[in-house]
């Protein structure tokens, strides 16, 4: 590419109609000259040969990704890791912002996730490493995208439950259990004050479980709990399936009695998710298996912020994702981007409830709720309630307790006093250290 | 876990009916006691509470995922990423083996990604570097699998193309031609001698090139070229799309005139390649985007060879991956792995055809049939042939001529003497040099 060529993938954010393109921020490595990496990287993921052999013409000025930002970070001795490439030369640490026209694309998932992270983005010559950061969408294309169908306010209101988070608890054991044994503990932990009890993500409709007859012990648990509690209580079912039986899978899971559904959002893709969101009867809420293997490292792959706003997108009411703590291995100011993204204005679609989870119980639910900063988020233990030494249902009443607590501005030490089930879980924390 | 929880998880493979599992093989970096860690590994991607409280029952013995080989590769000084984590203690790069039982799940794509690169693999506590680095698959699981449905030899019969490579090529400019011109020189490529003009991975149903106007041009110039030439051709319509219309895009676009379709897989989800695979008329073609961001660290994320994998046991009767050269990043071995993963004995599942793309042309045709092996894979051009500066016509024949030398044992210098179109594509190697 030489100087003039170069130039046709750079622009001025003040010269594009913006409503025209997506705008995306990308960590990137440059080997060599930093602007002819850039527009070969503009090019491989938009026009790479943007004129016929013979023939005036420039597909660039409607087709082309064009730089409109650069913030050259520092020069590195070496690239953060080890990649087999061709390139020689200074290596340059960048941060850049690309406006890519959605017209190349479409409001289409698939094609859209092809544009920003796919064979042009990985493969630029001169740009080995890369980690695409963040996404923006103009109102224009969000205009084509429905978006979570209940959101927030919908599952709020479904469940009665207003002012404090949602209590999700992930009936544990998540495997093995035939659906008499499931329904039990889920029955108990609905006596004890959670507001949904779920499938694990692992747990989908396998033989010893089948998904029509779980579904059915537990709409019947469900209703039993509702008529016991006075409360309504939701059954989330994981339809996780072959893509081409989901819409079956919905039926059957919501006739027997689910009345949400849960997803592995990028196992099944997120194309299927935004399939299932246009049908729903019931809430959908979305998993995070897969995503860590590209989102984990610091200065590769895709960050996990940008699969939060896809899903939202797609159209999930909540999103479950790796929350608070070492164990989930996520650096807290990523949480808190992830839990940001739900609820951010975002056009025309709905807020949907973020649900940072992983090893959570009745004594990390303050520290959580202090971190989120507000009530809008579901809180979701397993081990925590389903492993509460004097059972699922001592363990919901822990976790409500916990929040009472919070509440009246009592700490869990003194409130778990006038409270056993609280003060159980206080004592095995001891006895573990 | 105390030790006697641990044992729980490991088991000698001759104790098992190894056809009741897959066999995983991870690259681990485990801190702390090595064995703690590989049982919190097997637990948390299996039977993360194995038995109710206050029940004498043991889920593991059926259900738990269980070690049965370990290498320990070597202690490190630190972790070979910088991961956020809790726990101290020595580190150490392991290679594990583990059965992990597909009953837990079942022969369904998302569900088998969800146990085997989900959340418990990359969240368990003391292993926070992680690769799945292969796959394998017993028989009896493979049974519930359909595979390709054409497969090599389908697509060889189609083509009438035998005992030589099938040569692809990518219509370029790949975005911003109207049917009518992409029409165009997507013929004179077949004139040429391509056997498959193809559209770009970025380019699918668009407002300025819908599918079906698109497929009706090429498929009338399909014909005209076949009839001019006498052999078969295909036109690969890249149907990338939402899930819910990819049905509905196959049937438009192979009424219309496309012989063959090509889907992002990873972008629509392997699920989605599986319905289109058990649907289709005409064979299927993946593409590799996304990929690239979960497998091109050496020691984290998911190998290419299990997506290679898992691309053919969803029905994809030919796999473009990322082919040799430092264009496209990828190791010289890993390449090669890929393309021997698409015919490898597989239970009952058809071989898919190999097709190793980046910046080829005429020039490196040998090269890559001599790192193949065998005339048994796709050779797929874009620019090698639509920028060629005699026009496509000439590319095309260029790739062709190419062969020829190879066939005869002439070396391309010697043949391009009486071959113009292969000398203009030395020509204009060593201009560029």
């Amino acid at each position: 590419m030489n100087a003039e060529d170069v130039k046709g993938f750079f622009a001025s954010r003040d010269t594009l109609d913006m409503e025209q393109y997506l705008v995306l921020d990308y960590y990137l490595e440059c080997v060599g000259d930093i602007e002819t990496a850039l527009a070969h990287f503009c090019s491989e993921q938009s026009t790479a040969q943007w004129k016929r052999v013979g023939i005036d013409e420039d597909f660039r000025p409607v087709h082309a990704a064009k730089v409109i930002g650069l913030e050259i970070v520092e020069e590195l001795s070496q690239l953060s890791y080890p990649v087999k490439h061709a390139e020689t030369g200074k290596i340059h640490a960048c941060r850049v912002t690309i406006a890519h026209p959605h017209c190349n694309f479409g409001p289409k998932i698939p094609n859209l996730l092809t544009a920003v992270c796919g064979e042009g983005t990985f493969f630029t010559p001169g740009v080995p490493v890369v980690k695409l950061m963040d996404i923006a969408f103009p109102d224009t294309y969000l205009a084509d995208f429905e978006g979570p169908r209940f959101g927030i306010e919908g599952l709020r209101n479904i469940l009665h439950a207003h002012g404090r988070p949602i209590f999700f608890g992930v009936v544990k054991p998540n495997i093995g259990l035939s659906p008499e044994e499931f329904c039990e503990i889920a029955h108990q932990s609905w006596l004890g004050g959670l507001d949904i009890a779920k499938d694990d993500e692992m747990l989908a409709d396998v033989t010893w479980s089948a998904m029509a007859d779980r579904a059915a012990h537990l709409g019947e648990a469900r209703r039993k709990a509702e008529a016991e509690t006075g409360e309504p209580k939701i059954y989330l079912a994981n339809i996780t399936d072959e893509v081409d039986s989901l819409i079956e899978k919905h039926d059957v899971a919501v006739r027997n009695g689910a009345n949400a559904l849960l997803l592995n959002a990028l196992p099944v893709g997120l194309s299927a998710v935004r399939m299932l969101s246009n049908y729903t009867q019931v809430p959908l809420i979305g998993h995070f298996p897969f995503i860590a293997s590209f989102s984990r490292m610091e200065k590769y792959g895709i960050h996990s912020r940008v699969m939060t706003k896809l899903q939202r997108l797609a159209g999930l009411d909540a999103v479950i994702m790796p929350g608070f703590g070492d164990r989930m291995m996520t650096p807290e100011e990523e949480v808190v981007e992830n839990i940001e993204e739900c609820t951010k204005p975002m056009g025309h679609i709905k807020p949907c409830l973020p649900v940072p989870g992983g090893s959570d119980s009745a004594l990390t639910l303050e520290t959580v709720y202090r971190k989120v900063g507000n009530v809008d988020f579901g809180f979701v233990p397993g081990r925590g309630v389903f492993g509460h030494p004097m059972g699922p249902k001592a363990g919901a009443m822990s976790i409500r307790q916990a929040w009472e607590a919070i509440e009246k501005g009592v700490s869990i030490e003194s409130y778990s006093q006038s409270h056993p089930e609280l003060k159980a879980m206080l004592d095995l924390a001891v006895a573990r250290k």
